[in-house]
């Protein structure tokens, strides 16, 4: 059964937030309202809190719940790079803010997905997707496709999806720039895969973590600005990658008026919204990320060529994110794969196992290149060197 | 079926953190090991930010992913303050930060409930609890219980609460001090409950958000400090009420550890976990809570009586929490419900409906006396005044 644009039936189950029905009478208001709807305290905390003075008397709201949305003028400033950079057809009101794109894509599934429903996953993917899809009540089917693409660029990518189809699908998730492959797709490819999607009525949820992280004159294009998928896609960004802050665990995604608010209702049964004061933080760096970003890119590519120019084990040259991702199948040299993951770890190189990014890449590995200093990278290169190939 | 000690499905079909099953390792390699395995940046945003530099040279991790349960320091300060201040047999292990108690709720739901199974609600009940059992696919019975305790202190509460228990009930949702009514239960009470969740093997869900806000010498008992209630007891506690830092969107779980484990992965597919920086800005206000919370305490006493003093409508003097709960079903002259609800918006005060604290509550009104200063409160005892009695 083709679901877009429905959604998953427990959006109809639970009610939005409990004061969406006054917003605009007490807008109208204005300031003589008195709100005794909201169960916040008025004050400040009162203890010592390590915050820019300036920045507190700037947002004195920075301690109290907000708009379960975002606030304004976050939302605001990334519709503004959305549209400028993404080219998605978007304003402030096709924006929510999320706890890191990790609880943008939970939200997702959330939203989107039944039990017994599937989800299209290619493969490799982020761990923690296949586990989302479940937590739904859905299952996932993994499709091997960053890998293979590298490979035979010209796959016929219609052709080779349209096999996993069944009546149970309802929606395909997808990772351009990829974590852990680095394959970044191009505007053929995705042209491809959207065409795929509407001949199936799937919900796309594109995951663009990595969005602005791409080395080699490659370029990240987001998929909902592909003639007439904005409407069935959920576009999802994080400030974890190139804003440098997986710390501050926020996102956002990019959808429909009407995709948002079904999401809302499953983001406020969740957490309410993301903290007030970090997205307060992120306003200025979203208007700003064009004085900065480069460099940080810059840097991760230099970070990049320390493996692709120094590693003996055969690798694909990631074309974007900061990851590389190779089987060790041949380096093995008749140990099992987890004694050299163990081996690795005892020479003091600790890797994430292939498995985990799905069933076809037990025999990988994946490392990220940009979270340790270029010095300890450099030594981390001469160990898995000296492990694998000896 | 009894359920405790077993947990929902779900967490049975879904891993836990990626890279658990190495720590021990790792933790034994210490800083000579390279970590390739996270997905993160070595370095600080390069852009500015208005956060204490002190505090970002004491935290150089301020910007970076954090343990899935909770940075260290503040999950030690906290089994502190619940071990001193609550009574409960914790140590840190015992600790799981969230997103606010909100989303701690939300993660015991998905951690204990499977489709169709029951959870008893004492209500009135803060409205978002009820869609997140929905959300984990089971059904709220909701049971009103705190106002009756006001008319009735003496209820015999096991004999009250055993007609609701079917074969389908798996947990029980109790909140003290309560949001809405205000009610704080005693040892006494609390000991029934007790009595009763042990009886019929229930998992007990104890939303503890207005810890330490009690009134007229009423005080807060954690029903986990019971005998032999901590093994099936959640308690669930937050830094936006006494801590007043709404906004920072975050709250903990107290609870054994294997509970802990199968809420963190649920916590991992969510949203990871909350934010870094403002778990480390919460460390030093939880070990200097006594210098400043009976102050705020104190203040929102004062606040109670320019209502409980003023307020024409009859009512309950709440002994904890800041809201007052009560019926206008006798103010209504003739007009209905939401007619006066949306004349005292029209007057100029915004209230909370009943309806969204149970379905038992159609003719209520929450408000909330902490979230406007004295003199706006005062404005609006008298617009409700108007209204109300006229």
């Amino acid at each position: 059964m083709p679901k877009f644009p429905d959604f998953a039936d427990r959006v109809n189950h639970v009610t939005g937030s409990v004061f969406e029905k006054f917003l605009p009478k007490m807008r109208e208001k204005g300031d003589d309202l008195v709100k005794l709807h909201i169960g916040d305290s008025y004050l400040p905390p009162p203890y010592q809190l390590p915050i820019d003075p300036e920045f507190r008397d700037q947002f004195p709201g920075f301690n109290r719940y907000c708009n379960t949305y975002g606030i304004s003028q976050l939302r605001s400033a990334v519709a503004e790079k959305v549209f400028s950079d993404n080219h998605l057809p978007v304003k402030k009101d096709n924006i929510m803010m999320t706890c890191g794109a990790c609880n943008a894509l939970y939200t997702s599934m959330l939203g989107l997905v039944d039990s017994r429903e599937e989800v299209i996953v290619l493969t490799p993917a982020w761990p923690f997707f296949i586990g989302m899809v479940r937590m739904a009540g859905g299952n996932a089917i993994e499709i091997p496709f960053y890998t293979r693409l590298y490979d035979n660029p010209q796959l016929d990518i219609q052709d080779y999806l349209k096999r996993f189809i069944t009546k149970k699908t309802v929606a395909m998730y997808l990772n351009t720039p990829n974590n852990p492959s680095g394959k970044v797709l191009t505007r053929e490819q995705l042209q491809q895969i959207a065409d795929f999607a509407k001949a199936h009525q799937l919900w796309v949820v594109s995951d663009e973590a990595y969005d602005g992280m791409t080395y080699d004159g490659h370029k990240h294009i987001s998929i909902a600005e592909l003639p007439g998928l904005f409407d069935q896609t959920l576009s999802i960004f994080t400030f974890s990658k190139v804003y440098m802050f997986a710390g501050l665990r926020l996102g956002y995604v990019a959808a429909t008026r009407k995709v948002l608010q079904n999401l809302n209702k499953m983001m406020v049964h969740q957490l309410y919204s993301p903290a007030t004061p970090s997205q307060y933080m992120m306003i200025e760096p979203v208007w700003t990320r064009r004085e900065w970003s480069d460099k940080f890119v810059k840097h991760c590519h230099e970070l990049r060529d320390i493996f692709t120019e120094n590693l003996h084990v055969e690798h694909h040259v990631p074309e974007g994110a900061y990851y590389l991702f190779f089987s060790i199948k041949d380096y093995l040299k008749g140990s099992n794969y987890w004694e050299v993951i163990e081996a690795l770890l005892d020479e003091g190189v600790s890797v994430a196992p292939g498995n985990d990014f799905g069933k076809d890449y037990v025999d990988y590995i994946r490392i990220c290149f940009a979270g340790e200093s270029p010095e300890r990278l450099q030594i981390a290169v001469k160990r898995l060197n000296q492990i694998l190939i000896g």
